[in-house]
């Protein structure tokens, strides 16, 4: 017998100990980091409304409790039951049946309202019906990214439960050495912003933390191949671990499916279809561009399925001797501060993922309250000397006078975003504008995937900043709704018509300028002086972004006409720059999220963000701090115990 | 066709160009880093005597030229030939031809007089044979090392052809990667002393340096278990190479070959044969303590099959981005600092292994003169702020007053000492007492392998100090053979004989008495109070022979009657410290080893020391010449490209 089944064997006998007589347990086994608990009594075990609570904080495992099989009661009696025990008002739009396992996926508009006080209505569920509910929002706005996903891991449970099996014995395998050690090494995202991809390791343990590609650089991607990566293979890494769905953090996910891992992905459940979202638009834009994708979208859901998510502040075992805890890091909707603990109180590393500090109109400020952590990995996109950004009131002046004055001109006004973070940060400052009467009432055009990521963020409330989040929870307000937002559904026919048409503000992707519809809107708003290019993001070194930024008046152009043939476009629109909607803390909020740590961590490694910026704001956090503090180089690895 | 044949056929072209019509090049091959040319007509190529320098220098490559099989001489009348060109006096003590390759090997006492003044001897052989002659000198003191291992290899002649074969093919792979990095890493002997080992890492290549055990520790052991080591398998490394023979740099060096590896290892002639000994006995030492020893002595034969001996500065390509030279180190027989060229003037990178910086008795000062070298990996072991040692002269002088001191008292004086170095520095020492009247003559008794290494140092004396070296050259005056010293090859008969009888001094190993015939004469030595333990190297943390050092007057001790028990044994003999003898550079030495370098690196990591030698060090480095400086930790990885 493996020690993981005599694990599994001690644990049955312990809960059968600690639960009354009557109540049976017929199984246990891991799925992922969860214990799944099965009885003939799923009834009498949700009366004790405390019961799972304690058996959890008893054995310190997290547990769900499942009906075994064979006491199932049919799904049209059960489904006329649970209807009977929720309130109407919760807006069920689906149940769905698994008898494999017991459990009925209920998808609510108000899931609040179907989970009950301390979840007390789920209680209520299976003791009316016997069966083990799950509960998840349907999107506010229609999203094919969500019912994707649900709809791939619904046609996919079988396999999902074996994957989640094998991780989960994996989670709880024995520890084999007796040898202590815990090491960053860097493949990526070092003196440079872009292909971010780290490995935390100890003697058990080999953890994949991001792998991004870089923006503006074709051939730039993580050293995935030397042998302390990959080079044993893809599966000597045991987990890999997101914070974030931008390209930079996420792109090369997928291939590590090709290249053979079969372990799991953990982040949070934004993350993970924004992810989707993304890496699938990813593959496209390679594809248009003639470039060979480097793997193809069934790595995409390869990725998907093999995914674990997280909420922020859970605590999840993901080995033997590595806990892992997300919590908010302010940057993108699902966006994590990662925290490691290691070793039963031997070490604990944080890494910031992309963070901002303050407060903005989506997202709460990044979390840098941890029980303890040693060594902090803090990105420093801003970290420079001068990196200090206007503050988001000025900023949002500054943008409301450039749209104001671009109107007066007659001209439109051009905004290349990212899909996801700064586009919906900007549809909130718009809409409150134009309902405060502070610019005028004018169309805004999404284009490229930002309604679709838009979409996403209001399937997940729960990671935007609070007042938000109620705002949202009363459809009447949800501000992401308002009429002024226009899908740019119609394709260049429609972009035409826009073109030709009254004034405006277009929000489109890229946000670096790197491709996407941006390109076609360059070409329609690009020869009119009187209308606006307003960066409201960071541009990446060596992108066309950076490049119109810092004053390009002429680029190449893709004759639309003829194809192949490049062609040069003469540029006679404004461009103007508006700092501070940024998603990254500047200089100023990395600063504070290092000095209102407590306690603070020993050492610091400043990575993400160019040599200047790493290095200063190395030694600024030296200074200040009396810290150890490090600018990295890429393909370097470090050790803390 | 490989892009290495394709190689090899331009190779043969362009030497086909240079040489004169009539001589003809039947076929080029590599030979590890060599390159070897056959011709049909050897008698010719040999009469320029210029030609094969003018083709090496041309073609940048290290050349040697065989006789095409074809047109060989029959043996006998070659052998004839050949005594008649040999002057008598060089003393050839055996000639053996090898009709596969067209070689023959001469074994003679002074291989000087059948080389000639710039190799004309050797020409003059071939001219005269069409043979290509190999020299080797008989051993002036019998050694079954260097006959075992001359031996084997004529035995194991075809598959060390093949063996060389691959391996110079792959030194002459294409260059795959378009990327740049020179990278460390740290698998041992930072922090500590002992189990040396470092891999050098390019895009193109990955080098082992050393692969020791650590005296006083069973289990620390070097970390090739993990990923960047050999995780992804023995042959994910390229080459080998050995600074020098002691175990903390050798020990696992064969336990590579039971690990799969394949490759080639580099290091100088005696070091070869010193590793051969030293690893045999650390096989037997582990059998005789009851241990598994970790390989067995097949592997050490495997890896003196896949060495290719290197002299000191022979500049050697050793992949298609790294060259090597060896440069005297001044530590032991055979011990090289190691310079690696990488990368075309990309970047230089010389580890010190274990050095001496002035000159001893037995050897000339440690060699520091490079071209360029960027980054220097230095020893540390008396890198400590108070490791200053005393100028040897006084330490004679104190060695002197202890043995007088000892036999006035009517005791013997018991030196543990490493076979391998400062037992043939104190023989020299106390040859040189004895014959000056400075101390009494009485019998040196040279207990364990200090014979056998004795025997090896003769075989090499190109390797020894240049005034020592010229004495071996004449018999007569050859110290290591004067009457005083005596072999112990009658076991414990002869010890207890020893022990009963006059006063005399008795050299023995091991050097931190941690096994070995020391353990015995502790115990014949070990209960007088008339005789002394004078150590003479340093002896490591956690060793018995620290511990005696620092005033334990009783250990524990194997009983002899009764095998297993151990007992207490009361030490009542003197211990006296007499510094100076050893080894390794002391603090002064180790600076002036920085300080006379000429450019000086930009970088210095400080290894092979404890903590504090090490932090003491690299501190003092830093202020005293303002360059980087480091004190790494095991496990590390450092970019320097
Ligand atoms: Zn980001
Ligand atoms: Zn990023
Ligand atoms: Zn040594
Ligand atoms: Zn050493
Ligand atoms: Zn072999």
């Amino acid at each position: 017998m493996s020690t993981v089944d005599q694990q599994l064997e001690e644990l049955q006998d312990q809960i059968t100990n600690e639960i009354p007589p009557d109540i049976s347990v017929t199984d246990v086994k891991y799925e992922g980091p969860e214990l799944v608990v099965y009885t003939r009594d799923p009834k009498q075990f949700a009366q004790d409304g405390d019961l799972v609570r304690r058996l959890a904080s008893k054995l310190r495992k997290r547990i769900t409790v499942r009906p075994d099989p064979a006491v199932l009661s049919r799904p049209e009696k059960a489904r006329e039951r649970i209807m009977n025990v929720i309130p109407e008002d919760a807006g069920v739009t689906d149940l769905d049946f698994h008898e494999d396992t017991g459990e009925v996926v209920i998808e609510a508009e108000k899931p609040g309202m179907v989970i009950g006080r301390h979840g007390s209505t789920l209680r209520e569920i299976t003791e009316a019906a016997g069966w083990t509910p799950e509960v998840v929002r349907t999107p506010p706005i229609e999203s094919s990214t969500v019912s994707n996903v649900r709809n791939f891991l619904k046609s996919e449970r079988d396999d999902r439960r074996d994957i989640l099996e094998k991780v989960g014995r994996q989670i709880h395998r024995e520890e084999m050495s007796d040898d202590e050690y815990v090491r960053i090494t860097t493949l990526g995202c070092c003196r440079e912003v872009g292909r971010a991809a780290f490995i935390l390791s100890t003697p058990e343990t080999r953890i994949l933390i991001d792998c991004g590609d870089k923006p503006g650089s074709d051939d730039e991607v993580p050293y995935l191949q030397v042998q302390e990566a990959l080079g044993a293979g893809a599966n000597s890494i045991d987990a890999v671990v997101l914070t974030h769905a931008h390209l930079d953090h996420s792109a090369f996910i997928p291939l590590l499916f090709k290249y053979g891992y079969d372990g799991p992905i953990y982040t949070t459940e934004p993350t993970r279809d924004l992810m989707g979202l993304l890496t699938l638009d990813y593959l496209d834009v390679a594809a248009k561009e003639g470039r060979t994708p480097p793997y193809d979208s069934e790595m995409v859901r390869e990725a998907i399925k093999h995914t674990i998510p997280l909420e922020y502040g859970d605590v999840t075992d993901i080995a033997p001797d590595v806990k892992l805890t997300f919590h908010n890091a302010g940057h993108i909707l699902g966006s994590a501060v990662t925290h490691f603990h290691i070793g039963d109180g031997l070490y604990n590393v944080a890494f910031s993922g992309d963070i901002h500090y303050e407060d903005t109109r989506l997202f709460n400020g990044a979390v840098n309250d941890f029980p303890r952590v040693e060594t902090l990995v803090l990105e420093s996109t801003y970290g420079g000397r001068n990196d200090y950004q206007t503050d988001q009131e000025d900023s949002e002046r500054k943008l409301k006078r450039v749209i104001n004055e671009t109107y007066e001109n007659g001209g439109k006004i051009l905004i290349p975003a990212f899909a996801v973070g700064r586009s919906q940060e900007m549809m909130l400052v718009l809409e409150e504008a134009m309902r405060k009467g502070d610019i005028p009432e004018m169309p805004i055009h999404l284009d490229g995937m930002i309604w679709e990521a838009t979409a996403i963020h209001t399937t997940y409330p729960e990671y935007l900043r609070d007042d938000l989040r109620d705002r949202i929870f009363h459809e009447d307000e949800n501000p992401f709704l308002a009429p002024q937002f226009n899908h740019i559904d119609g394709g260049e026919e429609e972009r035409q018509e826009v073109a030709d048409g009254d004034q405006c503000i277009i929000l489109s992707t890229s946000g670096m300028v790197e491709g996407g519809p941006i390109m076609s809107w360059i070409q329609h708003i690009g020869p009119d002086p009187d209308s606006t290019m307003t960066f409201v993001g960071y541009q990446a070194q060596g992108t066309l972004g950076r490049r119109i930024q810092s004053g390009w008046d002429e680029i190449p152009m893709p004759d639309r006409q003829d194809g192949g043939r490049t062609e040069r476009l003469q540029l006679e629109m404004d461009t103007e720059t508006v700092d501070g909607f940024s998603g990254h803390a500047d200089r100023q909020g990395l600063e504070d999220f290092v000095r209102t740590m407590n306690p603070r961590p020993e050492k610091v490694l400043c990575v993400h963000g160019d040599e200047s910026s790493t290095q200063d704001l190395s030694s600024a956090l030296y200074h200040e701090f009396n810290m150890r503090t490090f600018a990295p180089k890429n393909l370097e690895t470090f050790r803390f115990i």
